[in-house]
């Protein structure tokens, strides 16, 4: 059937979508979501059809990527036909049905996820059937290769190439800021990519901005880590497995994450990555709560690495608290500097010399963790992190007060004596939030205590920053009502930790699937 | 923080979306599927924030439905901010981590698709993992309540009413047709809504169709059934059970239909239904391929029925070859009205009788085969669907050869002598649609041999009807290559039925979503 384009000059964020009124679609026999063959001026696409009322029949309206892909102008002759279904779609078809997915047939869907051939209620249904029926080992191999295939990828030259990453969850969790120069400064090679906060205080993207631009291309990239061995910058736009972002995209409103396996490492190995550290926080306040889950996920980690040429080992931590004290990308960047200068506090020191020396060892260093702690003390680390700054473009003498800060702040101060018992990793989140983070920059908190210490009343709490007073108000007003930091005399005399529905949180509040 | 609006002037099929550039996203600390609460001209709504780059970062872009429901035009300043996400979505993401949800959870979800709060991402996730994890009984009488609850009801006066319905998969069932005037005649009323086909050869509106308007209204409806008893009208856009189209138009690109009971059960209650026969065709040809299956959906209806104050009756069916000859729109109104008019095909009288009987017991007769059967003999049950047709506005003295079927023809002949050993559902279902049907209603076949009779070498296994040229073409290379009608001289000489995977079909060519 002939057709007028009308262009619409609007994206369908990235979508390959055209509009046909009811009665066009019934005489083509096309239905919502049924493909559509278009050609026009000698090119020829699939789109998605969607089927709307009140529009004129002898049209077909063409987002802004279907327009583009076909070369259609306002006004011109559209040949429109139905055509198959994807044949990925039988795979995701499949999948519902709790098939297993062989390899040929998730490269086609994450092929088709990738050239936009798959609606979002197709990919929704695939990775929730994932999540529910669970994924083979194959299938996640398959799935990371595919990943990968469907993406750039990044080569360093001779191995080994490290790496480091954490699951994430734990706010505060600065510690790639120090662990990539350690290993940059003891020789190796850590080209170190890494995401921003959706919905925590700050991704280590974010934290290392308010020191440097984080958004290099592939050239740049390469550059800095040829003159440093490292570098510290933003993944998103490299477009390394960038079917995992569009994954993320669907995964991000239904809370779910059923991805975790192959989204990481499928990232570190287009990277080239050859030896990695995974760090899984564990406890009540990470996303992993028991030792038994993180001990299956480290062992899914290592067994996936090997298949995919990586040695891994994972790193079990202490995932009950913030790490450090200071919270959002100013703070933690100005404690993450201080760290390597020597003045920062102890959990961050020991996390970050402990997963470097596991990098080292990974690599065949004996005693690991002894090399960190030289080289962190040696102040090597900190000439490498200052060198990498300068090489990605920011100011390479920078001091930890230089990093801008909010200027509105205010402290909240314990209304009893007592002794921290405990610390809601889920409240610390939200008070960030609505003090700013992570868009705000210079927003935050400072912990003033931290699990087990012992606080006289009116002694501070935590300080909060904002940029703007509102926002302040805000995250005081919030951490009044949820108080995240628990005191109390003994533990015996508070038996009730939480009820359950809660008054203070929502139920999915702490979902972070940023990684 | 305040936008100008942009209208765009397109409707998102439903939709309440609004599309912001990633800069202003991130002020805001939204991502794409978050929800923004928009005020302007004194209203305030809730959209669907859609993320997209290289936009004005000043504008908020509005789909037509959303700027008519916020009064907003062009260039009109638009406050917009984050709003918490729907409530119904934390149930949703419940039903993925398998949690049972009650009723008040199923009702804010049904009452969130209705109003378009939800996105087709979330409508997936929460389809899907119905689909995996199954519906308890009270989660399929939540949603049939909640469908309802949120839709037009219609109301007949004083009970009995009657009504019939099949889950359908068996091409050529035109049973409905002669059911409903049946009953009718008997001075029962019986209501009967259907709906079109999507992907079978005809459904029962389509078939009416042939005969008489079938759009009517409720006042319409009203009017046909006070008259008549009866009426055989299309329920599409009577917005009974709204939510129930708005499901189907998520599940059918996925293939799924997790919400079978509730979707037939709703529409049957908003239309006041109080006694109901239900068709469930068993066979290899069917939806439902095993008595086992079948005794369990029966069991799991007439449990449902009960639940809500519904008598049910299940019949399972034959499904193993199509019903009658005709197939297609115009060709199997043809056969239901020779049916009525006493020269139809055996398969379909005897259907019609049994099911109609069962009505009949269903509201406390004695014998109701033996008394549908005379009621049919008599005359008066084609009398019936002739003042139904009239009722709807058709032409009352129509004979089966006035209903126009497609001009172009041709036969189908056996290759060999034999004995027709089986004929494929699917594959009629994809020669009738070659051929044109459902949209162009004079196409189709009529069979000439049926399951188990002996053919000549050269008889007539099928004509094949089309309303153009090209169609018929495409339909007979189809059958040529498919075969639907396979014969043998003795079952013994055809042991392989089939190959699988398949040359000749798609492996999910026999998805039928349509009730």
């Amino acid at each position: 059937m002939e057709l007028i384009a009308g262009i619409l000059n609007i994206s369908a964020v990235g979508k390959r979508i055209a509009i046909i009124d009811e009665q066009t679609a019934n005489l083509l026999g096309v239905h919502s979501s049924d493909r559509i063959r278009l050609t026009c001026c000698g090119r020829e696409v699939i789109a998605i059809a969607d089927v709307a009322t009140g529009y004129p029949p002898d049209r077909i309206w063409l987002y802004l990527e279907i327009a583009q892909a076909l070369g259609a102008t306002d006004g011109k002759a559209v040949q429109v036909q139905r055509a198959p279904m994807p044949e990925s779609l039988s795979s995701v078809r499949a999948k519902l049905r709790g098939e297993r997915l062989r390899e040929q047939e998730i490269l086609n869907i994450v092929k088709d996820v990738v050239e936009q051939h798959l609606s979002d209620i197709e990919i929704a249904a695939f990775l929730t059937a994932l999540k529910v029926y669970g994924l083979s080992m194959s299938e996640n191999e398959a799935l990371s290769r595919a990943m990968v295939k469907t993406g750039k990828t990044l080569n360093f030259g001779k191995p080994p190439i490290l790496d480091k990453h954490s699951i994430g969850g734990i706010p505060g969790d600065k510690t790639s800021l120090i662990v990539v120069p350690i290993v940059a400064a003891a020789g190796f090679t850590i080209p170190k990519t890494s995401s921003r906060a959706i919905t925590s205080p700050a991704g280590t993207a974010d934290r290392v901005e308010t020191l440097c631009p984080v958004n290099l291309d592939i050239g740049e990239i390469r550059e800095v880590v040829r003159k440093t061995n490292g570098c510290l910058v933003w993944g998103g736009a490299l477009e390394l497995a960038p079917a995992d972002d569009l994954f993320i995209q669907v995964e991000y409103p239904l809370g779910i994450d059923p991805m975790l396996l192959p989204s990481i490492l499928s990232k570190k190995k287009a990277m080239g990555a050859t030896h990695v550290v995974i760090d899984i926080p564990t406890g009540t306040g990470a996303k992993i709560k028991t030792p038994t889950e993180a001990y299956t996920l480290a062992s899914d980690f290592v067994h996936l690495g090997r298949h995919l040429d990586m040695k891994i080992q994972c790193a079990l931590t202490f995932g009950d608290q913030p790490l450090g004290c200071g919270i959002g990308p100013a703070l933690e960047a100005r404690e993450a500097l201080s760290t390597l200068m020597g003045n920062g506090p102890k959990d961050v020191h020991e996390k970050a010399v402990s997963l470097a020396g596991m990098l080292f060892e990974l690599v065949g260093e004996k005693d690991g963790s002894r090399k960190a702690e030289e080289i962190l003390q040696s102040g090597k680390a900190e000439s490498k992190l200052r060198e990498i700054i300068a090489a990605q473009g920011g100011n390479a003498t920078v001091k930890p007060e230089d990093i801008s800060v909010g200027p509105e702040k205010a402290q909240v101060r314990a209304e009893e004596k007592g002794r921290v018992l405990w610390i809601s990793t889920d409240g610390i989140v939200q008070v960030a939030r609505a003090a700013g983070t992570p868009k705000e920059k210079g927003a935050g908190l400072i912990l003033h205590a931290k699990t087990g210490e012992a606080v006289a009343k009116g002694a501070v709490l935590f300080e909060v920053y904002a940029e703007r007073s509102g926002k302040l108000s805000d995250a005081l007003e919030l951490a009044k009502k949820i108080q995240p930091v628990v005191l109390s005399r003994k533990v015996e005399e508070r038996m009730l930790l939480d009820q359950f529905p809660s008054k203070k949180t929502s139920r999915d509040s702490h979902f972070m699937l940023e990684r």
